[in-house]
């Protein structure tokens, strides 16, 4: 038996960041439903480390939770855009830092149980300054902390977001193994 | 000046999972933009820790991805319902298991660039058997692993949902400081 097959696919929404789908599948298993999917063209996260082992985070309001949120530098896909591309280009854009080095901290699945974005999660050193291009519709507070303070944002529960708490963790991980 | 403004906002999709708005906002900074967000009620996962040391995964279809995935039990919320009452009622519907201890491992938010979705995971012990009650349209596999194996998994990439990746790295931490 095929796996997953769809049997048929509506678009329901066609958005800017995200369209919204709703499928009828027949499921490994033989369970036959209707489910909605949020199709997201996937993302990027980047750990920033500079040479005095700081860490990059960047706080931004985000409206989805009215407030303002610490974060890894990150953003979407461009179509086609390969994931360690589209990093080095946000950490441009973002931050204004070009990266000599860049290796893949994660990859995984955000909510697979409605939506399909992955996310790629890297670590970048050896940065080096360039003229940031923020985008005309973010207002974006850039701010360096050391490893340590980082983790004491992450333990006061000052951090949030999930991919910012995924990066220090799997940094944390790294810094036991290599220290 | 108010943070996050809403000036008007749309109901594009209302669905069974989640609902999609446009909302026209005056952000901090005094952005004026569009908007669009994924309403989701927000969800719980549970890290389950059995007697003997294992860790309870389950694996199902899923769809958005078109795999099956290896999860901690999980689920959305109720409305109205407390994030403490939902990780008791998933543990004991999709794995049939009763917890004595439950305490909270991480409140975070998942894709806050898009959705507003928070998720609650919490860690589970003292464990006892309940009769499962599956859901109807659902195909889920149980399986415990010890705590090296679920390691080892996320190791060789074999996990890939976040919820999960995170309840294991702060099981990691919490075992470290507590050994």
């Amino acid at each position: 038996m095929t796996v997953g097959p769809r049997l048929s696919s509506r678009r329901l929404y066609e958005g800017r960041i995200f369209s919204v789908d709703v499928d009828q599948v027949e499921e490994p298993g033989g369970v036959r439903a209707a489910r909605e999917v949020v199709r997201h063209r996937g993302s990027v996260g980047v750990l920033a480390v500079t040479d005095s082992d700081e860490i990059v985070l960047v706080r931004q309001y985000r409206h989805p939770v009215e407030s303002l949120v610490w974060e890894i530098p990150a953003g979407r896909l461009d179509p086609g855009e390969a994931p360690e591309h589209a990093a080095r280009r946000e950490l441009e854009e973002e931050v204004g830092l070009s990266a000599s080095r860049l290796t893949p901290l994660a990859v995984y699945l955000t909510s697979p149980g409605f939506c399909d974005e992955v996310m790629h999660l890297f670590r970048a050193s050896g940065l080096t300054p360039v003229p940031p291009r923020p985008d005309p519709d973010e207002r974006i507070e850039v701010a360096r902390f050391s490893f340590a303070a980082a983790l004491g944002m992450k333990e006061r529960g000052e951090l949030r977001d999930a991919k910012t708490l995924l990066a220090l963790l799997l940094e944390s991980e790294r810094r036991r193994s290599n220290p």
